[in-house]
């Protein structure tokens, strides 16, 4: 960064940056360079401009406003200054009203447009929250408000600048279709930038806007590219999905991404609604814990005061322990970690968990209807109080409407009358899978395909899973052994819910671990089963609710990790 | 454990182990030793009473029912059979109504307390959630349903095991005045044990309803008890608060914790409440990063895929992303991290952190206000909601009403302020305090004692720090820049919030970097200020509520470990 530039920085940042820094820039790296050069050298004129301007500010200051007869209007752009106060009403976009007509009003947003009608008018799109509006800078006949120099200057303000307007409302000639305020415009009076954004934005808010052209970590865009037709490369260019990761500032100016992100919150909120009005308590679970949660692999172990600490791989020891205490119904909501070297849309190493855990009274399928329960609730929810919200992702992400169970009536199969759906009518390939076999992901997408044709539904519950392919605690079948009283549940063939019936007596539970070739007098394990020791624990029962996939699948995103605001994954860790 | 007990375990559970493994058992370790020398005399005679019972249960079985003529009700009582089914009634306690009297009901409930009244009448309590009924159980003359053989084997059922009761519901002759149900008994007609209680408890939850003894991990038990009166000293036992947090399952089932936890959500419910209604939109925070979000020490580190990952010590770089991305107002709610080796009762490893961060408009007293808001919100919240709860918690641990500012007026003192008033009316050790030093604990006690006094409130604002006490991302007060946008806010003169205004502009950034001593281009901190630059970024500020403190100190407990489930401490990372 230039030393003459530094007063005037939020109008010269260092454009090329992003570039040197290997960020996948859109148009390949010639046209970085390109940019990057054409970048520097209006960069450069910018800051001499700047500096110009900032050296008849300070004639003007030192002799009085007189001197600068040249631009009356000097005082009413540029950079805002640090004391900068007004006495204009300051309002919110979405509260704009007839009233408002012929008031001065000031407004800070975001730009996202901009065009210049010859010299004389600039028009633009301020945005703040989900509102937008048209604003308007013309040149006045006396020269102020506005002069030429000001509208010239407003054609060089950066898009997704931050800017301060001072404006009169006004009643557009007609409604203005491009912005969501299409009744009212801003006919500046005043405009500053409050922060500038860069030069050339590394990925534009348009292309973030679109449908991501591939979402594997390997895959190549312009692959991606190949397949879409002349118009579509034509327009605004498609990114990769890694793209958008690195630019969370961009990737969240998208609407489709804020439409995401808040169909997230409902999920929670409606399963908060649903657990507290069925008497479940909330507590927090501890992400650090002195052994691997799920007894084994994929635990990523850190050093802890001279010792060895793990990051929990699910809630489940606290949350048998809060049952244990006597809670009776508990649930909590958590970061919970998968060490797990997968490189897939599916995965993440840390992901949000919506876990629940209750005392069972007479059978399982209590702790089952309360989870079939719960989602039919957030389904629901959904589809009544984030209609538009929906809407607009499947503007972008085309999905069929999410198909849900006739009359509330719950769809199970145990995996038993899975695999033999499978079996019977699934694809040749899966003609001899077993009963007493773990399911592969393309066996689930497969059931699941069946299971829509023939329930009519995008959501069931796997019941009854073979008892080796769970872990230690899950409780056996106690009429028939070999199975569990364990389940997973199915959203448009794909899992996001594992859970059961555990095991409440601690020989039962040393049994548990010994089969799965584990040492109960381990100190981690042996601290678990003491838990069971330490006094009476009721038979009990829950699962694990993974809300980034909740949301993916539900809107057939490409990757979960569309749904989730910081994804990680074993070669991401940031931003 | 003994091969012939495994039948009945439930009943027979290692009664030594806990003391073996160190916890500090109550009484000391040669009253340890006495009783599980005597545990284990009692196990065997168990372990031999059972045998026979189950010798008689298999005959009974082998000959058919009336081999067992000795015991009619031999059928009635016992450990519950895996096939266990009930025509009764399942009822909750606290549904019971005049229209149940004489009906059969079946609950299932934790043994509270036994007793005998002579060989024929054994009355018991019966605890299920918050609510406790009386259970009596009295020899029929005809020795069915019950027997005296049953009665017998009441007394030897062990307190805090979980029981399947069957009972007729009668009106007892007077109000039973040590249960929350005092106006319903249960004649039981059948009982069995769901899960047995070990032998002897390492803790009685009478114990653990009691105030603990110490706090200190290092202090003695023993200390503490100097301090106790003869009466005191007669009543039962006080524990170690390390000994409560090593038997959690015990700690959980004692009144106290269960009103702090539902005070702890309260809190939480109240706090998303605030924030849905003024616009905040929630979001989740990585707990895994790529760099120090602080900016240096006290991080856990771990390996990440052949890289280094850090453990959030604040969401404070999510959060300024989320703002960077116009969401306007946001709020989190998530684990965080500090590996500082503190063992006070004011420090965890990790704490459960209630952040929110806005855009600011015209001044960041906007957010030092809505933080105001939200927590005076929430104090009001706790009053109307919880004052049961508190009330309850604070007849084990005594506190003062937390005092409020008057008419809903904040207290604010700026730093210097804050300073000068030590300085002037504290003692005499602060009398040299300076302004541009940080304040340490006890100074910010008795600035909170001298505030009280002379504001009548314990909860105050301690605004404008001094730059150096404050992070790299601090905004610099414009009118001093030695000093801060920046504030504390302080509960009964400990700090549970720290927040303030940010910088926002790239370049501000990294001058504040530099200021600290820290390289804006490591690659961490180049990714932070990354953020800055992706687009222009409007003003904003926020702060970081800690709930465990807020808890702990409203409810003035000797240590927030008391306020958290699973606390964390560089001694502790379990159960």
């Amino acid at each position: 960064m230039s030393e003459e530039a530094k007063p005037i920085t939020a109008t010269a940042p260092p454009a090329a940056a992003p570039a040197a820094e290997g960020a996948p820039a859109e148009g390949g790296a010639e046209q970085s360079k390109k940019g990057a050069k054409k970048a520097e050298a209006k960069a450069k004129k910018e800051a001499e401009k700047a500096r110009k301007a900032a050296e008849r500010e300070a004639a003007a200051k030192a002799s009085g406003a007189g001197a600068a007869a040249e631009d009356l209007a000097k005082d009413n752009y540029g950079n805002i200054s640090a004391t900068y106060k007004s006495e204009a009403k300051r309002v919110r976009l979405e509260e704009i009203t007839e009233q408002d007509v012929g008031q001065l009003v000031k407004i800070r947003g975001t730009l996202q447009n901009s065009r210049m009608q010859g010299a004389k008018i600039a028009f633009f799109q301020l945005g703040k929250g989900v509102e937008t509006i048209q604003g308007v800078m013309a040149v006045s006949p006396e020269g102020k408000p506005i002069s030429r120099q000001m509208v010239k200057w407003m054609g060089t303000v950066k898009l997704e600048s931050i800017i301060m307007v001072e404006a009169l409302v006004q009643k557009p000639l007609e409604p203005v279709k491009s912005c969501t305020i299409s009744g009212f415009e801003l006919h500046v009076q005043k405009l500053y930038i409050v922060a500038s954004a860069p030069e050339t934005l590394s990925v534009s808010v348009a292309t973030a806007s679109r449908a991501v052209g591939c979402v594997d970590e390997e895959e190549d865009l312009s692959k991606a590219a190949e397949g879409l037709s002349v118009q579509d490369k034509d327009a605004v260019p498609v990114a990769h999905l890694s793209t958008l990761l690195d630019n969370p500032v961009i990737r969240k100016r998208a609407p489709v991404d804020r439409a995401i992100q808040d169909i997230r919150n409902e999920v929670q909120y409606l399963f908060i609604d649903f657990m507290r009005g069925k008497g479940f308590k909330k507590f927090e679970a501890p992400g650090l814990i002195a052994t691997a949660s799920e007894g084994g692999a994929n635990v990523f172990e850190l050093p802890y005061f001279g010792k060895s600490a793990f990051l929990a791989q699910s809630p489940q020891q606290s949350k048998q322990c809060e049952i244990a205490g006597g809670r009776e119904r508990v649930f909590c909501i958590g970061s919970v970690y998968r060490a797990e070297n997968s490189n897939t849309p599916r995965h993440m190493t840390e992901f949000t968990g919506l876990d629940l855990e209750m005392e069972i009274e007479e059978h399982y399928h209590e702790v089952m209807h309360m989870l079939e329960g719960v989602l039919l609730y957030i389904f629901a929810g959904l589809e009544k109080n984030c209609a538009k919200e929906i809407e607009l992702v499947r503007s972008i992400y085309p999905s069929e409407k999410f198909l849900l169970p006739a009359d509330g009536k719950e769809v199970r199969l145990t995996f038993a009358e899975g695999q033999k759906l499978l079996r019977e009518e699934g694809p040749e390939e899966f003609r001899n899978v077993k009963d007493d076999e773990d399911m592969s992901t393309p066996q689930e997408k497969a059931l699941g395909a069946l299971v829509r044709k023939k329930f009519n539904t995008d959501f069931y519950v796997l019941d009854k899973f073979p008892l080796v392919a769970r872990p230690f605690y899950a409780f056996p079948d106690p009429e028939n052994p070999e199975f569990s009283n364990t389940y997973d549940f199915m959203m448009r063939g794909q899992e996001i819910l594992s859970g059961g019936q555990r095991l409440h007596l601690p020989e039962e539970v040393e049994k548990g671990m010994l089969k799965k070739g584990l040492d109960p007098n381990s100190p981690g394990l042996k601290a678990y089963v003491d838990v069971f020791r330490g006094a009476g624990v009721p038979p009990h029962g829950g699962g694990g609710i993974g809300l980034d996939r909740v949301v993916a699948w539900y809107l057939q995103l490409p990757s979960v990790h569309l749904a989730c605001a910081y994804p990680r994954t074993p070669k991401r860790l940031g931003p």
